[in-house]
């Protein structure tokens, strides 16, 4: 089978750029004329220390990190984060939480086991998925931060806006890191999983502010200590080096698509394909409210759990891969991250009007 | 340069069987007809469960895993698992550590935040590196577990003899694992990071007993339970997919090789061709008592450390890599892992001759 015959549009992992594909197995047996491939590289040789840098330096760049903020290539993914998270910033005191989704709510009752959790939010038991507005957040006065998951990659929605609270800002922003531009100084701090929009599973990105680090819990486990990625630039043992050289070869590709601004620019149109169909169908129904709804996941149902089967199935057998919603809500699902080609979105469109056609009553 | 000319004596992350680089490279855009890289594949789609499962089956034929133990993978390397041992099986009370080399000091340093720890033995101030015999080990009474490191992958030293103790063995085998076969029934817990003999740096495997897991402290990170990783199959999150793909080609290619069996035939071939030369030299010393020296890392110094700088350099010029000792202890070192060819111990040895004529006054 060749590859272009295929779309995939799993929530993650997910696809990634073809050109950087192209890269990692072309270089694989002979990384810039080391001899070695980057899997075999001491991480504290002179040719994996420059991959360290340039990625660094060229995630710096596309999301414009200001020095006060350090970036971090953890393991352990998102799920690391809900821990580290409260050990390090919640100091046994309060955090506000909003609950939007699968991830924020595990986050949540992780928090739950190092401080006093106050959720400020939580729309989970709306009909529709939403996200709250800036006046529905209720915000404690004491709290260490607030915590809040830029986009909910289960249920399909999206904060439009940055919520304006006076405690610093904590955001999972795994599934829509890259899609556009983030004003990064206005966070205490960023995390996101790779395996959405930058890499591979394995490598974890943090942006974090520096005077928010160094007040971690006398039980946090070593690695989950900031300041010490911090101060040993998250090499205090050996990172996933071979996650960070690709997510290199990503953001390499990214420049020539004009950067975050050149996803943003392209990523509400991708949707729009999709949402407009559902919006225009007899069939489909959405499962987001249409002003929270996410450009990275599309979700939406038929209303009947085996025509919602029917239709990934039969999307499958045409190369049209991961279209089935979360085992937690069921429905389906495409992720439109940035590397999902215009082709494969047309693609879907074109599969979900004819399967329209075939099995709308 | 071509990849021939080249051999990588790097401690880790270290040297890769060849078929499986070569595997990785040819599979990297559609793996087994899927249209997609294994890197883009759902942890959760067929495609990559078969990987999981598959390469999971290898390692426990390669390593006759018994039943009552379970296979994991994990993330954080094995500085992760100096937290997660004594959070999971402290239980707050008392553990013993011996305290043979860097990694095993570090992991007894952490254990200290979760309970007692009492040090069974400690050879850093030996003036040779060594191992403590089975009459030199200060067992408490009450321990719940016995720690040490099987090989010091930075003092070039390995246990010859599993200890008996009355509480459950913990071992980290992150040098040593898959050089020959182990009796993994008398371990109550063997963990180890996989960029020396395993696969690229990012997984770390760990054997558990079961009948350890389930009584982590209350502020155990979620993702730092053996429990919740045994009963989620280490599914609870993202695993790390590409890492456990590569473990599966290097045990495809640890099978042609006789499996275990076959490294154990060989490795002690390998190691004593560069302990031959020093034994046997006046330029290098050993850093390690003879009986307690490592095959997989082979530490040696002139007693100059200009000089041991110039043979590093001059031994790099000529495309044999990263013969630097840990910057720790100085010196040199050659890791002589699985993936180690036959034709780098030879040259290196050819090297080490032509060196010492030159350069011994």
């Amino acid at each position: 089978m060749k590859r272009e015959e295929v779309f995939n549009f799993s929530a993650g992992p997910s696809v990634l750029p073809r050109p950087a594909l192209e890269r990692a197995a072309a270089e694989m047996l002979n990384y810039n004329g080391s001899g070695m491939s980057v899997m075999e590289m001491s991480h504290r040789s002179k040719f994996f220390q420059e991959i360290f840098d340039s990625t660094k330096a060229k995630l710096k760049a596309a999301l414009n990190v200001p020095d006060s903020h350090e970036i971090l290539f953890l393991q352990g993914g998102a799920s690391a984060q809900f821990s580290m998270v409260p050990l390090n910033l919640m100091e046994g005191g309060t955090a506000d939480y909003a609950v939007t989704g699968n991830f924020a709510n595990i986050a949540c009752k992780e928090a739950r086991k190092y401080g006093t959790v106050h959720v400020a939010a939580d729309t989970l038991r709306a009909p529709l998925a939403c996200i709250p507005g800036q006046s529905e957040l209720d915000l404690s006065p004491d709290a260490k931060y607030f915590y809040y998951c830029a986009n909910n990659t289960i249920y399909g929605t999206a904060w439009g806006y940055v919520p304006e609270t006076a405690a610093p800002l904590v955001c999972d922003m795994s599934s829509e890191i890259l899609s556009r531009p983030v004003d990064v100084s206005r966070y205490g701090l960023i995390f996101a999983g790779a395996q959405k929009n930058m890499a591979p599973a394995g490598v974890t990105v943090v942006l974090i502010d520096k005077a928010l680090a160094g007040h971690e819990a006398p039980y946090t486990p070593l690695m989950m200590s900031y300041k010490t990625m911090i101060d040993k630039d998250s090499m205090y043992n050996t990172p996933p080096c071979w996650c960070i050289y690709m997510l290199g070869l990503v953001l390499d590709w990214l420049q020539t698509q004009g950067g975050v601004a050149g996803m943003e620019a392209i990523k509400h149109e991708k949707a729009s394909i999709i949402y407009d169909i559902i919006d225009n169908s007899r069939l489909y129904r959405p499962c987001a409210r249409r002003e929270d709804r996410s450009d990275m996941n599309v979700t939406f149902r038929t209303g009947d759990a085996d025509l919602d089967a029917a239709f990934a199935k039969e999307a499958q057998a045409q190369g049209l891969m991961n279209l089935k919603g979360h085992r937690s809500v069921g429905g389906l699902r495409a992720s439109l991250y940035n590397a999902q080609p215009m082709e494969g979105v047309q693609a879907l469109a074109a599969f979900m009007k004819k399967f329209e056609v075939e099995h709308h009553v």
